[in-house]
């Protein structure tokens, strides 16, 4: 049999050499970082190092970086009511979502139902300004949360230009940039966002890791996880030591290797597009904005995502269907629908994603394994 | 130099060899066990197999176990408005927990602050019954929480007579059983616990891991974590699977050695406080109730346990004052407050902890350096 071929990163991106270097050496190490002895010191730097390479990798200073167990819990962290500058002005009162946003954002973390708004996005999968600029002028200070990434779809969002009009209404940006960190540059000053987020397992570290980084002079985060001082009272628990160094350790390769790694699966893609858009009548979805270079999410006429899932895994290559997110059930895309594609179309659509260790040899045996399907699946 | 002793187990427990070889394994794996292919599938069985160990382990079903980021999640899971009998019987609507309680559920979960009450213990560490049965005649249904062992002096408490007086009165229980699971026999139906949690790094299990396991038949679980159908909608996130395969490795291995473990650390755990009782005038605590065979909380007049601490430290020995959960700082013990000591005892403090490979050399160098300690530390 032949070797697998991952065409599914962003759920499956493998563990990196470096990462699993770092937490076999954390394992090792039997302190925990809040204890006093020299073992607990000793865990205290391991975890101290990786916030110092994290937020020296997102532009945050370390003391406004909060490790957490995942993505989700750190989206969950974000979207806090009571944030506000420390140098005055006023709480945020409600919560601005864009609708293509991960069903974490989506759920609206502490803010209650009737406090939370939906920002909806152009055909294209980019928020509509003008749309977020009348919601913005219509109601008390909001935070709103637009990702930097769309993780079915890929597209950017113009995070910059959301955080000059979220500040000009004198509201606060959090951006989830799990799909972002380690694929193209995101510094949260540059991109103006007041939180951001992020994911281990996406750069290459381990599942069950991820993190919150604010900017400076930002206060009233409220914590989640309560009862014990541990990431400076702002997330109770004892922590994922081994876990967090290879995060630290995931993200120095990952941000070492971007620019040639994004070049290299940008490529792939371009290649992997032009032969995907011939066969079956394939169309992309958001090729017409800027986009991730690794992220593909296509569609045929007549195609059932799941069949296709289940065609490609047959044929040895793991691709996934949108959000894998969903307990291994294949739904219809809300990202698709929120861009206006009807059910029968968003429950098509198959996303392939690239990673830094994706041959040319794996593109064509995804295409070989598309012409295949297309040819079969869609006779039927 | 020679090598260091560890009696800071509560804290530094080490990887099992077991937890070890399970996360090596898992982190071959790169599925997301939400994804449907093959990868995720065997990602998902990883997840599953841990779950049935762990549910068989402490006698629940694996469908009412609940995989979290560590004990203090799961506590801040369990403590959960609404929770009530799906057979009928009213929701709780307030929480009970015993003053010596863990501060993650001295926080009270979900539960406003004015909802929550705190039953008193006596000078022995031990829950007042009387008192409990007061409070809950005084007042809604109510979640009780209490501790199978305590984390500072390791007395026990009357679980299951605790669990028959809340059951009566028509609430529900909650046990944080974090420090007894692998070092005495707990199960949940035995106790008559609703709700238990636990945590992988306190039976050899990596940092980073908790669990809820419930009983049969309870509903209105509050989801902490939302936005993902993980965990059958209990608890949203990609799972740590690595950590998650080790917790259920680490628990297997535990359960197996248990009476053998309990045995030996007991005989050395006596030998230890018979050693420590002659010098200095040193005390015990709880030493007239049943303890766990593994932990000593002990002091002396004008002892420091902060000077006692590095004092063992350059001996060293890895010890602790207490909780070290309170990020590095070594506050007066809240839980010998409630048993009704002064902060000046409370502050005075130090625990010695042992794990299934402590040996009597360990033993007796730790009495060797509280000899030296005692007659230096407390003559100035």
């Amino acid at each position: 049999m032949r070797n697998r071929v991952y065409l599914d990163w962003n759920a499956t991106t493998p563990l990196r050499a470096e990462a699993r270097r770092a937490m076999l050496a954390a394992w090792d190490l039997v302190g925990n970082p809040s204890s006093v002895h020299a073992e607990g010191r000793e865990a205290r730097r391991l975890v101290e190092e990786a916030r110092a390479t994290l937020a020296g990798a997102v532009g945050a200073l370390p003391r406004n970086v909060v490790f957490t167990s995942a993505g989700t819990e750190a989206n969950a962290l974000a979207l806090s009511p009571g944030l506000r500058r420390s140098s005055g002005g006023p709480a945020v009162e409600r919560l601005l979502v864009s609708a293509v946003e991960h069903a974490s954002v989506l759920t609206g973390g502490r803010f209650a139902a009737d406090k939370i708004g939906l920002i909806p996005v152009m055909r294209s999968g980019v928020v509509d300004l003008d749309h977020l600029r009348s919601l913005l002028g219509d109601g008390p200070p909001a935070l709103v949360s637009v990702m930097a990434a769309n993780n079915e779809t890929g597209a950017l969002q113009p995070v910059a230009e959301v955080a000059r009009i979220v500040h000009e209404a004198g509201g606060l940006l959090h951006v989830d940039a799990i799909q972002a960190l380690g694929k193209i540059p995101f510094q949260i000053k540059d991109m103006g966002a007041d939180l951001a987020t992020f994911s281990a397992h996406k750069v290459g570290g381990p599942k069950g890791v991820g993190a919150l980084a604010m900017a400076e002079g930002l206060t009233g985060l409220d914590p989640l996880l309560r009862g014990g001082g541990q990431e400076l009272n702002r997330r109770a628990g004892t922590e994922n030591i081994a876990g967090i160094a290879g995060f630290g350790a995931a993200v120095k390769a990952a941000l070492q290797a971007l620019s040639e790694d994004a070049e290299q699966m940008a490529t792939l893609r371009n290649q992997l597009e032009n032969g995907i858009r011939g066969i079956a009548g394939a169309t992309i979805f958001a090729d017409e904005v800027r986009r991730l270079p690794n992220t593909v999410l296509f569609t045929a006429p007549g195609l059932k995502a799941e069949t296709a899932v289940i065609g490609f895994d047959l044929e040895g290559i793991a691709v996934s269907s949108g959000s894998a997110c969903s307990s291994g059930k294949v739904q219809p895309s809300h990202v698709l629908s929120a861009m206006g594609y009807d059910p029968a179309v968003a429950q098509g659509a198959v996303r392939l994603s690239l990673g830094w260790s994706t041959e040319l040899d794996d593109i064509n045996r995804a295409l070989e394994a598309w012409r295949k399907l297309g040819n079969t699946l869609l006779k039927s």
